[in-house]
């Protein structure tokens, strides 16, 4: 499996609920993540995953198994990823580095 | 064109501009959206943009005629945005009902 | 209201809805694209839409108003969407550029 | 690693290229698409691959290295990716369920 350093933001969103909220959902979801050892960030449209590719696609597979396993009968992800050679990155140096320059 | 309260969360890339960077043109998009009126949320992976639905899709409009303006020849923008008539939720909100129910 | 060309691949899907099958709700909305002036295409992970910016996103946000008509409580919707200033491209242009790179 | 049956829909872009044009970037991506055991669909925004999570994961993953092998630094991927467990449907019946409600 590839292990090329990876930055994911997934938002994730059961279907056939009877219930147009999800934070429940959500939160279920987040515990998971956290329960990981890979970094994340929660943002109101999604959660950022850092980590090698295979970590963090496994991750969110399992994340669509355990939906399943909880009752959701269907799972709809957006996943936005990216992966670069020139330099090491992180979710908070992107934002950081985009912050400094609107503070110039 | 439809008003319904929408939140839209952007991630806006430019291809074709000979360096792999893209926290300039993100710093230059971040200022456009933090001088209109609609709130907005800066995270890693984008930035989310709070408002009746003409006035975000206007916004995201103006974003990518602006980059053309700056020079940028091609922008390629991935947007997850959500309606709902049950509530009203803010960003903030949706943040907000996740961590109380971490937190119990 | 932004004018330029555009290509918008659109993905929605109801929330809350009972049920996890979504082609009941995908048809109503195909059929309501197709009844637009603008050009669209049906795949199998969305539909894209073809046209000036404000058309396309006046468009994508009556189908949203649409669907809460319909009685859908919460729609989520993901577009990927690009513009360009160096040449005028249709949808087919762009999966024709490939398969006849392909060929070669 | 988790193997239930995957629906992906990938749109990849390469960052820092130079030119706007990626259909170059694109068919070598798809070449490799095809030479994969996985059915694959491709279309203007992008390219539907079915197939376990694991396996669909691996190749995406397989491909963002391929990219950096071929000089391309940094490579920004969208996918929209589904999982269900009440029935087993392939993206060719996503749209044929489509079609043929169009036409009742």
């Amino acid at each position: 499996m590839p292990s090329i350093p990876t930055l994911a933001d997934v938002c994730m969103v059961p279907l056939g609920t009877g219930s147009p909220s999800v934070s429940d959902f959500v939160t279920k979801i987040e515990k998971k993540i956290r329960e990981s050892p890979l970094k994340s960030t929660l943002h109101s449209a999604g959660t950022t995953i850092e980590g090698p590719w295979d970590d963090v696609m496994k991750l969110i597979g399992e994340l669509h198994e355990y939906s399943h396993e909880l009752g959701y009968v269907r799972v709809h992800t957006d996943i936005r990823v990216g992966t670069r050679t020139d330099k090491v990155q992180t979710a908070e140096d992107k934002v950081n580095a985009v912050l400094s320059k609107l503070d110039q």
